[in-house]
């Protein structure tokens, strides 16, 4: 274990002021969770703002203001662009209605004083130096997608499972007409895996629009039940569970000119997944990463945008566990022929450079991290700027990228947690970033030669009230020699010659993180909450968990919660060495695949865990769906004892503490089924769990309930392990 | 308050050995709680038997022995009738395979030397005389429903809805084939209301059947959602909520001779229930008590049996609040044309004499007492014998009644709560009793000369042991006047120095009661349970409970919960003044209409109690079902302001102490969306119940599940009450 040296100063000076700490109100948990009524209240003025062009502009309701000009330099007195009177003098409100807000903006082009804006019934482009309105769009109602093709201005929307654009001259055409909630078009398809999140592509000069259709007939419905009516309601859902029949999806062209559609001839849509869908710039050439369900090999394919026709297949990637492409090839602004791909083939995420032949040119980025986002490119110095955890392993800093010569360069300070969105020409980035000893900070980064204005800055609204200490170092892995980055929350007003409870708090599965070098080391809310209650609460990400590279994901694969909670038992054992911890008072608290940890640990452990709250659980794999589920456990046919060794049920027998496991009645994500089957074998094996459930919430709670939930959690550690 | 007296001797000699209390094993809920796997192990033999003819005989899965003759008295040495062995020896066992016990035989006649037995395959008669087996009838497989005609062996059944009958030469009639889970027939309807149970009436020479049909098509399904499969099944329930569209009942006659149906000819059917079918000893009539959906009106009507026509509405009653017949009439068997009718017209349930054109010859009963159950009759003494509590609300005695004079006879021995079975001739009954002394004992009771038999007596398996005190009195009801009975048990080994937690035990609903003169005052095992660990357990039968007269249980019309929780706090206020109770640790617990009475107590009375249980409770009366919902309450349009006053939804609020809710997840008779509602309606007020829930379970938990909902429900005691 060693403790991150930097922050580790911030942490000896929190702990030097107890005395400051005293002085504080304590929290409640309405103030610090995200839905209770006076969050708000708590956190410091932001800062909203957008790139028109490479210049930045504050947003606001009633006011667009320019912050820097389009050298990054900041605007000494912020100049009034336009304002929402101006904007409305120039509408045709009467036709449109009134804009009520400038704070959802977009500025087609740097080169332009122009800005789309919407109405409840319209969209429409306004320009500030002629003061006029340049072109004004009806928007559809009730739909259920919607994209609009910035360049042409057709818009492709989904209303009641069907397909229509609406060309930019006014006209509707019905693109399908069979759509059920079966027979889906237009929407997100395989449950939004593989980096799936719509089914909505305009090719990039706005003529033609690729989109899924996703045919669910075969799928079986998982009966939810809406409480919602006086007499409670059916509300289906198709959920393929692991090794069931699966959906079938195939991927239409429209094109709104001829309005004719062909279909990719991708072949028989039975048991497979198409993915990552591109556009070449010339617009005639359409790519997906198919997969079989198997997901053990991906192939990058071309298709003919104008026949449909398979053109070819241009990189095939296998893996004996399972292969994950999660973004679409992106070409090279300044060269239609080169495109960058994405993929962990060498253990780690990087990207690669290929020609639209297939020819694999070089290998971008190496080394012991992963590449998580590209943002975009810098079409003048040639490069392209993504964000990584090269610096450190819970760090995300932004890089720019030469693509001739692999060039990496550090763009903003090399600590912290930063997410940025990047300027037109790829000059800027809109940085916003905390550190453990930063709340929260927006900068204005420079691609080029770097350097960072700072523009705003957030006060931590914690300070100098029962703020825990917080801390973060490593531990190594069950298997002797991987670290695994942990936190450490102590009590307020910390006394290390007391003996406190504590709490691990889990989730463990694969996506996620819970640790990282963002404010308090990305402690949570609730964690404050506990910590003035007098709780430790730890937090591990095990092995199994994001951003450490393939073998650390995959070493789960076929028998999920073994070495994840193996890697949490270390932890226990360093929670344990700890003088300040009761080792006979811990607890364990997760959601979702952290509920199936923390069931699997009150079940697996009942000596070492005395209470647990496990949310949305899974209980047994055979009950997840198809394309997370056979990812990492294959088919409950291929992996017979992975299913049954991995299972909650047989170990309902050993349950000793006190569980609740609380679901959302409506969770269409870890059905009832888990919880309710876990409840069944307890009742069967005379152990006894408790239970708690959210009508009309789903796999995570929303709003106002998570402030009751947080209640709900934290009264049982105070029933039960006090 | 005064304490019956009798008992309280019998509670003063427990109260004496305290020392010998000590000397006991504590009970476990495994051998308390009937569905525990030792339940049967502490319970001491008991004695089945059954009438043949007027003679008793003990009944065993080997033999059949007669126990007294037809005098009455006890043969010394109990007689062999038969064994099993002689009667697999006389069936045709490879074609009906074998009897594999002799418990569940019925002699049809005490003339012959025949008994009816079966084979999982087929029904038959034996003569032990013979040896013989005089016929044997294939049984129909898979029914919902069977009811065999005893005179001529026609079997009429159901099988996937639709009604069959398979006569006495063997061949099927398929009655209906529209049948399915919306259109039902031969099955029970109404919900079981007004006493119906079944849907099947063999006339009483076994020429034609009486039949329900159900049309629920136009009531709404309520989603029951059954786990027990891997992708959860919808298992739909039809259920009428108040207010809403109800089903259409008609009654057909069939006759297996003809080969027809015709229907009662009772109009249409919308918004009216058809109950207590009887046939005329001729079998030419079919008599139904009618009422309208608002239930203040029952008619006796008499329909043709071969036409279906209306004959005669013989009586009408009605009633501002409600009227409920819960008894077919019966014939005089010495006279066809005079039939008993019972009624509460005049407060209490009495029997009246009528003749078929519906004379009102006489009242039969009269008195501030309860005619509870008609067994039969003694054609030689021509009186009727009836189960009463004459002697005391609480006492259940067994009575003789003279037709011509009126004149009752106490035919047991006045004291306790007797259950009886008649002999053929009605000189006999067979009487289980149990009183607060008696643990269980079955006499023989001549109904002539009244004289008792002791056959057998079940020693008190409590005894010697960590036995808690168990007394019993009366309280004054919130009105100042009404004498409610209550059973008050105190812990184990009681110390009146010390101060207990009390827990209220709570029905309060109609057709029910929870105090009456059986062993313990009828005491439920669970409360020795809680006895044992300390607790004062109290119950109190408050208004609204059964066996009182109407004005008792009506004075709750409009507005329930209201009177039932005054006189609970009646009992409150009891508890309170005992030296022995911690007036600041009070609980509640109490199941369906109890589930609504603990939870309303909870949310009404905050500062009162501090923890509740409360299983499968009503909410809202609108979740509830037509047929016993609008009685007490009316629709939601007659009386708006009573379902808004009696709704614990608005209460969640006030919610302090601790609740929890169980509930069975598969309830088809008060639905999920009761306990889900008020769920959500805390979430909403940021108040905390807790939540259980038993998948595959109903109304009332069955199996060893009781045990584990008992341990449950006295943790969560233990746990918040201690």
């Amino acid at each position: 274990m060693k403790l991150n040296k930097l922050w580790s100063v911030a942490v000896a000076l929190l702990l030097a002021f107890p005395a400051m700490a005293q002085q504080t109100k304590q929290f409640t948990l309405d103030e610090l969770m995200w839905g209770g009524s006076s969050y708000w209240q708590l956190q410091p003025k932001n800062l909203y703002a957008n790139f028109w062009g490479d210049r930045l502009v504050e947003l606001d309701v009633e006011e667009v203001k320019a912050l820097t000009d389009e050298k990054g330099k900041k605007v000494k007195q912020p100049q009034v662009l336009f304002t929402l009177d101006e904007v409305n003098a120039a509408l045709d409100t009467a036709k449109w209605g009134k804009c009520y807000s400038l704070m959802t903006q977009s500025f087609p082009s740097g080169k332009e004083t122009q800005c789309v804006l919407t109405t409840p019934e319209a969209r429409f482009l306004y320009d500030w130096k002629t003061k006029k309105v340049v072109w004004t769009q009806a928007q559809p109602k009730g739909t259920q997608a919607l994209k609009a093709a910035s360049a042409t201005r057709h818009l492709a929307y989904v209303k009641d499972w069907n397909l229509f654009v609406q060309r930019a001259d006014g006209k509707t055409l019905q693109v399908s007409t069979d759509g059920t909630r079966e027979l889906q078009y237009g929407l997100s398809v395989h449950r939004d895996e593989f980096g799936i999140h719509e089914g909505l592509f305009w090719s990039p000069k706005g003529n033609l629009l690729a989109f899924y259709r996703m045919d669910q007939t075969m799928v079986s419905d998982f009966p939810l039940v809406d409480i919602d009516h006086r007499v409670a309601q059916l509300a289906p859902e198709k959920y393929p569970m692991a090794g069931m029949a699966s959906h079938k999806v195939t991927v239409g062209i429209y094109n709104p000119a001829t309005e004719q559609t062909v279909y990719l001839q991708a072949g028989d849509p039975t048991d497979r997944y198409f993915t990552n869908i591109a556009w070449s710039p010339d617009e005639r050439t359409v790519y997906m990463i198919e997969l079989p369900r198997t997901q053990d090999k991906a192939e990058l394919v071309a298709y003919d945008a104008a026949t449909g026709q398979r053109k070819a297949v241009l990189y095939t990637e296998t893996n004996a566990r399972y292969v994950e492409p999660m973004n679409p090839i992106r070409f090279l602004p300044w060269d239609d022929t080169k495109f960058l791909y994405q993929t962990r083939r060498d253990g780690y995420n990087h990207l690669y450079l290929f020609d639209t032949t297939g020819r694999e040119l070089k290998q971008l980025t190496q080394g012991q991290f992963e590449v998580l986002e590209v943002l975009g490119f810098n079409t003048k110095t040639k490069s392209v700027i993504v964000q990584s955890n090269e610096a450190s392993p819970i760090r995300y800093n932004h890089y720019s990228v030469s693509v001739e010569t692999g060039k990496r360069t550090l763009l903003d300070n090399g600590r912290g947690v930063h997410y940025a969105k990047l300027s037109e020409s790829g000059a800027f980035l809109l940085d916003r970033w905390s550190a453990p000893d930063t709340y929260r900070r927006v900068d204005l980064v420079a691609t080029v030669k770097p350097s960072q204005l700072q523009l705003h800055t957030m006060e931590n609204p914690y300070t100098g009230n029962g703020v825990p200490p917080v801390e973060s170092g490593t531990l190594k892995a069950a298997d002797g020699r991987t670290d695994l980055y942990y936190r450490l929350v102590k009590p307020a007003n910390f006394d290390p010659a007391k003996k406190y409870p504590a709490v691990v708090y889990v989730y463990g599965g694969p996506h996620a993180h819970n640790v990282d070098e963002s404010w308090n080391y990305l402690s949570r809310p609730w964690e404050t909450y506990m910590a003035q209650l007098g709780y430790v609460i730890f937090v591990l990400d095990n092995r199994g968990s994001e951003n450490r590279g393939f073998e650390f994901e995959s070493v789960t694969h076929r028998h999920l919660g073994d070495n994840e909670m193996a890697d949490q038992m270390e932890g226990v054992k360093y929670l344990r060495s700890l003088p300040f911890v009761d080792a006979d008072r811990l607890g364990v608290h997760g959601w979702s695949f952290g509920g199936f940890m923390t069931t699997n640990l009150m079940c697996s452990y009942p000596e070492t865990f005395k209470v647990g709250v496990a949310g949305g659980p899974v209980i047994d794999w055979k009950y997840y769906e198809v394309m997370y589920g056979e990812r990492y456990m294959d088919t409950p046919e291929e992996n017979p004892e992975g299913y049954a060794s991995s299972s909650l049920l047989p170990k309902a027998k050993n349950l000793k503490g006190r569980l609740q496991i609380i679901v959302g009645y409506n969770d269409p994500t870890c059905v009832l089924q888990h919880s309710l089957a876990f409840l069944r074998a307890c009742e069967d094996a005379d152990t006894q769990p408790d239970y708690f459930v959210y009508p009309g919430q789903g796999h995570n709670m929303m709003g106002k309930d998570m402030v009751h939930l947080h209640e709900r959690i934290t009264r049982y550690f105070e029933d039960f392990l006090k």
